[in-house]
């Protein structure tokens, strides 16, 4: 059975857009109820300053609750400064990121693409004399929300660049969850034929609805990481109220259904989305988990 | 360029599942404000018992408030009393429907499947006469929620009696939406050995968020009818609070997007979505419809 990698960027990705910060001992709970359910790629937090992101503060604090397990565990850096401080913790994984838009480049993080590679270059020899692992993002991997439609040949300039400097691996964000299934195949076919599969990665928001079928047709590409939110937190910085990243327990259904093999409990992913939701006062609704839950609720007579 | 037609079923399948019964100005308007979207078939009512469907009471009058309108109008009818009550208005389409899983028959129409067959025969048979269309439902094109997995050739043989007896399309529903994209692929090509594609829709329910992915499919195996439902109306009747059919608008997105001409206005459809959420006191969550509407008062600085 073909084994599929799900890296769960809930923690981080998801609840860095969503507007009401969780304490540590929730964020703890949340990575260890994941850890349970069998992820052993899993985003953690962030090195970036409290000041932009206010939810992902005291990353240190979560990361030392973790100190008792073991897995591949992921943080955002931005900079030297950030690197600083996840070198002070016992974080496995950092992630660099970049976009394949100047105006993304210079909105999100200051710089122009060129400059962000330039600026990336030493924090990830850094980092990899250290003994960490590195991983980066190419953002706009269709579209940007300030340039539209994005040139194929900068998102393979900018994943060649980072593999390059010694990323394991580069996730290719749809920032705005804009393209379709077709779409993100036919890029996909003219990013292989530079960039092998098995360093590349699918970052999916289904801000339309059509990231379950992207990530469909890239199977067939041999893609075989795929990044995920539990409960499909997240949202859209650029439309309120939106989708966010595709729900975890969707991506499980279609890969498990099909004979993929992912080492997730669809049980335990299921009641931690539907208890995670809750924590941040909103409905579950990544629909294959709460079909799930419901099911359960019907044949045990019960909450699971 | 290919067209694609799609069958909007939000005012029939979509309100039938909503435990809020609309009043009929309501109802009314949403297929006007539909009918304006550009649909040309639409799903408006039911000739079942007000009894079983509280919701689809008063069919007849939301029929003779649509007298001034030209378009395909559907309503499902269970038997030759439905049609006596259909044969009064000024109704186009009859849809009759059954299953391809005896449990499901006997549950949901009270009959086996071949008894199903030989009710609808003269019920079928009187509609022609009277000039009428007749439209069929064949449920559980993957799954019966009682039996597990249907068997392909009983799909074969209720779609094949259907269009035997002068239905002038079958339309397939993954009523639990428990199939995968590549799951409905595989179905679709057994059936297509005898059945004609021109003949056949998909009626998918995103259940487990593989609706769009299945449509994906299935496009390459020439289907060009699809039921979908404005904002995702339905719900689903063995799951409190899961997804119901397949929203209209996210299917709108996938077509248009890849070259498909549907004849449907997107800010119409978000307007239309919209508003109907409201009416029901539920959150908008049609995706690709919430992230139009998002942008367009984003755009404009107010609610379009």
């Amino acid at each position: 059975m073909t084994e599929v990698t799900l890296v769960e960027v809930g923690p981080r990705d998801g609840l860095q857009n969503e507007s009401l910060p969780l304490d540590v001992p929730t964020r703890l709970q949340l990575i260890e109820h994941l850890h349970d359910a069998g992820f052993r790629h899993l985003e953690v937090g962030s090195f970036v300053s409290p000041q932009w992101v206010p939810q992902m503060a005291h990353t240190e604090e979560v990361l030392a609750g973790l100190s008792n397990r073991a897995f591949n565990s992921i943080a955002l850096v931005p900079n030297s400064t950030g690197l600083k401080r996840a070198l002070e913790t016992n974080i496995r994984t950092i992630a660099v990121f970049t976009a394949a838009s100047e105006s993304f480049c210079q909105r999100n993080i200051n710089c122009s693409m060129q400059e962000s590679l330039e600026r990336f270059q030493p924090v990830i020899q850094t980092a990899l004399e250290n003994g960490l692992q590195v991983r980066g993002y190419v953002s706009c991997l269709i579209a940007c929300p300030y340039e539209g439609e994005t040139d194929v040949s900068q998102v393979t300039r900018m994943a060649a660049a980072l593999l390059e400097m010694g990323c394991y691996e580069v996730s290719l964000g749809d920032t705005i969850g804009a393209g379709t299934a077709r779409e993100i195949e036919a890029r996909l076919k003219t990013l292989l034929t530079s960039l092998p599969a098995d360093n590349l990665a699918l970052h999916l928001h289904d801000t339309r609805g059509q990231a379950v079928s992207a990530i469909d047709r890239s199977l067939d590409l041999d893609i075989r990481t795929f990044d995920t939110s539990i409960a499909g937190l997240g949202g859209c910085p650029y439309a309120r109220g939106a989708s966010g990243n595709v729900a975890t327990e969707d991506v499980v259904y279609l890969l498990e259904r099909n004979g993929y093999r992912t080492g997730l409990s669809m049980d335990q992913l299921a009641r931690t989305g539907h208890w995670i939701s809750q924590q941040l006062g909103r409905p579950y609704h990544a629909r294959a988990g709460l079909a799930h839950y419901n099911m359960q609720s019907l044949q045990t007579g019960k909450q699971p």
